[in-house]
C-alpha cells in the first residue's frame, strides 16, 4: 500500500464530505443509504468508514464543517452577511443538511447532545463580531449583546427555513436590510 | 345507523385531528402509519378516513386548522403575539406539525402546490393587522407594510424551527420585544 500523505487523507475527507452533503440533502438523513453514499462519494463504504466512524459521526462532520465555514464569514463581515450569501447563491445542498439536522436535533435526544458540544462556534463568533462592533460604536448601546445575538440566529433560523421550504425569496433584501438597521446604532448613516 | 348530526360529525372531525396531530409530531409524517393514527384518535380507519379522503388530506387540514388558529390571534394581537404565545405553552405537538409541514414543502413539489392554496391566511391576517396599525399611527412609516410582513413572518419560522429542536427559550422574552420595538414607531412609549 502507498504511503498516505496528511494532504491526500485531507482531500479524500473532503470529497466525502462533498458528497455526503449532496446526498443527505437529497434523501434525508435515514434515506441516506450506505449504498447512496458511495455512489454520491465515488468511493466504497470502506473508504467511507475509513474516515468516519459510522454514519452519525459523517453527518455530524457535515454539520460542524457547514458551522466552521459561517463562522468564518461571521468573524469577517457578521451573521446578516452569511443571510444574505443565502439569498443570493443557490444554498440548496447547505439548507437540505442544515434542515436535516434541525430534524435529528428534534427527534433524537442522544445526538442532540452529541451536537450541543459542537455547535457553540457560531454563537460565539456572532458574539465576539457584535462585541467588537459595540466597541467601535456601530451598535445599538440599549440593548445586551447575548440579546442582540440570539436575535440574529433566530432569524437565520427563519431564513433557512424559508429558503429550504422553497418560498419565494426575491422579497428578503429588504428584510435582511430592517434586521441590519436593528441592530445597529441609529441616526444618520455615515 | 343512527342519524348523524352535524355536531357530532364536526366533534369527530377534531377528534381525528387532535389525535393526528400528537401522531404527527411523534413519529413524523411517514411514521404515521394508519394503526398509529387509530391508537392515537381511537377511532378506526374506516371512521378516519370516512372524515378525511387519505393520509396526506388528513395533513393538509391539520395544517389549515393550525393556520387559521393562528390567524385569529393575529387578527387581536398580532404575530409576536402568536410567538409569545409558543414561549408561554408547550406547544410541542404543534411544533412538530409545523417542522414536518417544513418538510415536506422541502421535499415534496406537489405537496406544496397544494399547500400553497391554503397557506395565504396568515400572511393576509398579518398584513392586515400592520394595516391597521399604521393607520392607528404605531407602525414605523419608513417601510413598506409588506416588508414588516415578511420580517415578522421571518421570525415566526425562525422561532418555530429555535423550539422545535429543544434549543433554550428561556432568553427569548427580551428578543421578541426587540422585534416588536422593530416594527412600531420609535420614540417615547406611551
Amino acid at each position: 500500500m502507498p504511503r498516505v500523505s496528511q494532504d491526500h487523507l485531507e482531500a479524500r475527507r473532503h470529497q466525502i464530505l462533498d458528497g455526503a452533503r449532496v446526498c443527505f440533502a437529497r434523501y434525508g438523513y435515514e434515506g441516506a443509504t450506505v449504498r447512496r453514499l458511495e455512489e454520491a462519494t465515488g468511493l466504497s463504504r470502506g473508504a467511507i468508514f475509513h474516515h468516519f466512524r459510522d454514519k452519525e459521526s459523517l453527518f455530524l462532520a457535515l454539520a460542524e464543517d457547514d458551522a466552521h465555514r459561517m463562522a468564518d464569514v461571521v468573524a469577517r463581515e457578521g451573521l446578516v452577511q452569511v443571510m444574505r450569501d443565502l439569498l443570493s447563491t443557490d444554498g440548496a445542498d447547505w439548507l437540505g443538511s442544515r434542515l436535516e439536522l434541525s430534524r435529528r436535533l428534534r427527534t433524537d435526544p442522544e445526538f442532540r447532545a452529541r451536537w450541543a458540544e459542537r455547535s457553540e462556534q457560531l454563537t460565539i463568533a456572532t458574539r465576539q463580531r457584535l462585541e467588537r462592533q459595540r466597541e467601535a460604536g456601530n451598535l445599538r448601546d440599549d440593548i445586551d449583546v447575548a440579546v442582540l445575538t440570539s436575535y440574529l440566529e433566530l432569524v437565520l433560523e427563519g431564513l433557512v427555513s424559508h429558503l429550504a421550504m422553497g418560498l419565494p425569496a426575491d422579497d428578503l433584501e429588504p428584510v435582511l436590510d430592517l434586521v441590519e438597521s436593528s441592530v445597529r446604532r441609529a441616526g444618520p448613516k455615515p
